[in-house]
């Protein structure tokens, strides 16, 4: 896959409530930054605010980050399935270039108002804002909570 | 894999901090939940606090939680090499058993002061605290931080 | 009391966002991880989710822990009254196994839809979830929120 | 004790991520924001910015907060040992000034550079700032972390 | 104007997880703390729970902080709109009252039930509480949310 | 100034965490976010890690946002100083693209080694990252913390 398209947007200054105890990134919040990240992507792509993440292939921790590190998240669409969103995924330090998570496949479902898997009906990547609503995005509220 | 004997530890009480903004578990905060947990397991077996993630195969969220639920986080060693361990996990409601993230593979590294990879010399699975150092773990502190 | 039979279940690794200002674990992190691992312990024993913290007895700061430390939180009831439970709190070490603070009595109540005290039917510990209701907790929702 | 004489100073607005699962003010939020108040009181007392928490008398839960809920938190010194320093906490609703938390009694010891109870030579309350150093408090890093 | 008028309340001691990659105070936290402080500030004022800033005036930096710092807030109203109310805001070191931050103008507007501004009825600075509601602040819960 | 060349990169996806007691997006947060990011800007321009806000110009928080909502944040450098950068920055509503904040006027100074002010010999924006060092940010560590 060509690396070079995937969009890197969201930044990160690596500061000290992201360490682990041994000084370095810790994996968690790397993690939690690429969850959030390609929640945002996928919402997007799919013109929906009700997506959730259903799988995730294999993540290979290439290299580590340290305090004062900045950081970028990279995402692209691979595949769009009838009622779900492939894509690829990388975070990088923004001075060196140099890899630091990789992930071949998230895939996320689109969901409809009952909470089932719904069609998204797009089968080609957007690089614009045409697929969002026009005001606040449907929060989806549970039935019993 | 016989799943009756994965250890589960941790436990987790959803509250709102944790949700996304669709009301349901983040899945970012489940990962790092998960995260924290595993490099502790690791610790445990390979008896030295500098360890690191160094992969993880795919993830499968099976099913996700709501504010108010309980969950527990599971871990058991699967493999030990040379300079590393693998593990899996699995996180559930505590009410209902049901699973809501496998991870068939977790893979950490063993580091030495120096650190690179090193041997930890274990083979077998321990369920006492047996390889910890007798007082606090060595703190990693990065040469250039 | 008998020590050897608290149940250790929750862990921790201490990180830098848990230390205060002098380096050492801050005591609010640690107050506020005991109380999520006693609310869970409370649900558990009186098979409600709807359980406050009323009262808890003297608390001793044994002895304190450093980043890297792993930590566990261990409980065990002590007594059931009818509205009530009474538990015992330890956190400890779990490299050195040396306490680092000790409850002697967490009381917490057990609330009926109403809000108010409700018996809870118990008299002995549980073991195992089998007071949990079938799917998830019910969530209070503040009247007038 | 007469209560009209506790300094009330930091004030929280309950937000979100400060409820549990239930709704309502999280206990381990209100300990922690009182534990770190009255760090700084008995650094303000004792002159000294290396000050453990040692102990606390029996905690009572009185009320619960909700949401939008403007809370205070009071000290104030009870009795001055000769390493230590005894003080009296309340947490209280601004609105109602209905009590939500009392701590009769909350143990700090004064330490040394050496990490060890070390006299602070204070008997009375100050109501000003005239013990503190001229410059940044003196902040510990453990030997060997 | 006269900064011996501030009331200073609201005290913090800065901790790792407030520091920025660079080991001083994180811009970010000051700017969040100093919010919270005015929005109470505002509430206790104006006798609404319902308040939102409306505009800042510039912001001097005027010195950093560091770990284990004390940090205390302070406002004053310094003029009573019909809708609105402003307010100065300094934060300062505890220790050497060297200011650290300084907001000349801090504007809050108060919404009524349908969300758009509302005279608030007041004109004057009050010492006291006693333009609180008797109970529960009322919590504006968007509509479509 | 032209408000189509501002860069927008970093996302937020408004979550229960970030909500104020009126259930909108706290102010705090929002500074917080705005604030890092324009860090991030800082470094890459001036090609230094050792950056520090020292001036923020009026702002004007000209709508708010609600859960769920997608946030994105914009920054341009609009003037370059002998030590100094001057940037605007702008937060939006991604789905709307309404105006959130904006402020006219950020000023960063950039630090030598020995914390005091420091050219950075830059007069033009860079749109690539030519100007940070080879490997990690220099991380300044306070002398006497």
């Amino acid at each position: 896959m060509d690396l070079q398209n995937i969009n890197f947007n969201t930044r990160k200054w690596v500061r000290p409530e992201d360490l682990n105890a041994n000084g370095t990134l810790f994996g968690g919040s790397l993690l939690r930054w690429i969850d959030e990240e390609a929640t945002i992507y996928a919402i997007l792509q799919m013109g929906n605010g009700r997506v959730v993440t259903k799988f995730m292939s294999e993540i290979n921790f290439v290299s580590s980050a340290q305090q004062g590190d900045l950081i970028e998240m990279g995402l692209r669409a691979t595949k769009f399935g009838r009622t779900s969103l492939t894509m690829r995924a990388e975070v990088r330090n923004m001075v060196t270039r140099r890899s630091i998570l990789t992930i071949d496949r998230i895939v996320f479902v689109n969901l409809g108002p009952d909470g089932n898997p719904a069609p998204h009906g797009y089968t080609e990547i957007t690089y614009d804002r045409d697929r969002l609503p026009a005001e606040h995005l449907p929060v989806a509220v549970a039935a019993d909570a």
